[in-house]
């Protein structure tokens, strides 16, 4: 297994000032696992799905190269929902509906053939799973991802700062790093949380791109891809962690200038899943589109010419 | 005359969650003309000011170069003044007080010693002075720069869009911005207000950095310089488009690389200006701290190396 990755599966109902979306496909280890296995194959997946999550995408994420063993598969309760509805701005949002469903009983056992992987992507889940599932990889892989949200920096934040110790980079956004650093300043933020562990922080900004912080005292910025229309964003920060970390895991190390590029693959992405509904853009990505945004992006960012 | 700057010239009361500073000088113009006369001297100052503007600040201007011919003096109405109360997050503010006193009675005329200046800046006024101090200049300059607000944009487009039409660069916020155009995505606000006459749109984001587009199609990210600490955010707009126009006028020409260079070297002068209450660090900048913080700023977007 090339990497792990641990997260929800889900059907989402989803209400944009475009239009509205019933009971699709979902999740973050769906958006992870649908951007990450466009760099490596296999892909293992650890979650839990219900009777109603579709046939086709399983077959669908199978065919891609993502691995569903370590996916439980309950007959009778259905999956984990989500409903939602975004405001104009396309930031902000109202959860509508949260129904756990199988969520309650997500597997805390990794299967034996992804235990050897040696990239691992710890999904948004509770911390204390997290850390469980964590240490069911031999040998420590060589790079974990982690994301969480407020509701585990509020209600679980020993367990969280637990693994957080443990992991490489920690990918979140900034109120989340707000929230955690208990601070205004982004850098005040990057300098606190980076002493709890992680080598390098990322705090995404939505459409005012991403921050990249490393323990070395390192900052680099990365702007959004800039869309004319954001028509869905769930799944935006999944995907972009997703190919962040299928980057790394086809490179096979973890330094600096790969996981800038690493971003920089995981921003396009995002930049394509945000522009259809649900994870349908991530099924259809064009590599030259792909390829064309890179440039772009990188070009409107290097604005002075670097002296040799 | 190098440049020539239009704008209001003021005492403001300020308060923000690290102190309060009462009836501190301010005003587009005073931070404009600090910021401008670094790099250029003289520039010409067109605004309206109080017996209460103090004397130790029109004589720092005119030390500095500034020439204060086209600054009316009222002898017994006091200054504009403004009040506001800045939030937690230190980008938004409430207004606690605006007192017009003498801005009613701004002047219409440019001197005539002004009138050559291949460089104007039209800070944010009624865009119908903004438009007669315009047409006193001769020859038309070389290249005019205009900053306004939501007040003008709504109460007064038609004047706004006719100034708008002769200007080379319109410098506004994304509030602004999504005003102006009546639409939220800052890349279609970019194109429809680039038809409106601008070659150049800047487009502010505060802590996000900013966005420049020109009407060749061209997108620019520029990030703000990351501080530990904003200490007081008034005058930061002013201040940017002041050594933004500033450095223009220096090199004598406006093409996208001097623009470019122009945004960062406003963009760091504004991270200093923020960092103390009303225009004090102005008064203090330091040219090495201001190198420093170029360098910084170029290396922490230039993410990746381009290949040649």
């Amino acid at each position: 297994m090339q990497l792990v990755v641990a997260g929800t599966m889900a059907l989402d109902t989803i209400e944009t000032p475009f239009g509205r979306a019933e009971r699709i496909v979902g999740g973050a280890a769906t958006y992870i696992a649908l951007a990450a296995s466009r760099f490596v194959q296999p892909v293992g997946v650890v979650s839990i799905i219900g009777h109603d999550y579709p046939a086709e995408m399983q077959a669908e994420l199978e065919r891609r190269g993502v691995d569903l063993t370590g996916v439980v598969r309950h007959l009778t309760r259905p999956s984990f929902f989500w409903a939602g509805r975004y405001h104009a701005d396309m930031q902000s949002r109202d959860t509508l509906d949260t129904q756990l469903n199988v969520l309650e009983e997500f597997p805390d056992t990794v299967p034996s053939g992804y235990r050897g992987a040696r990239f691992l992507l710890l999904g948004n889940l509770d911390p204390r799973l997290q850390k469980r599932i964590y240490e069911q990889m031999q040998p420590r892989p060589k790079v974990v991802l982690l994301d969480t949200m407020n509701y585990w920096i509020t209600g679980a934040r020993g367990p969280l700062e637990d693994i957080l110790s443990e992991v490489d980079i920690l990918s979140i956004n900034d109120e989340e790093a707000r929230q955690l650093a208990g601070d205004y300043s982004l850098r005040r933020c990057a300098r606190s949380i980076l002493a709890k562990g992680p080598r390098y922080l990322l705090i995404k900004k939505g459409e005012n791109g991403a921050l990249l912080f490393s323990q070395e005292g390192e900052t680099y910025f990365f702007p959004a891809y800039p869309l004319e229309d954001v028509f869905d964003p769930t799944g935006a920060g999944d995907t972009f962690a997703g190919a962040l970390m299928g980057y790394i895991a086809q490179q096979g190390h973890l330094n600096l200038e790969v996981l800038k590029e690493a971003i920089v693959q995981g921003t396009v992405l995002a930049s394509l899943c945000v522009e259809r509904f649900g994870p349908e853009a991530l099924l259809h990505a064009d590599e030259k589109e792909i390829a064309q945004r890179r440039e772009a992006l990188i070009r409107m960012s290097h604005f002075i010419r670097v002296p040799a």
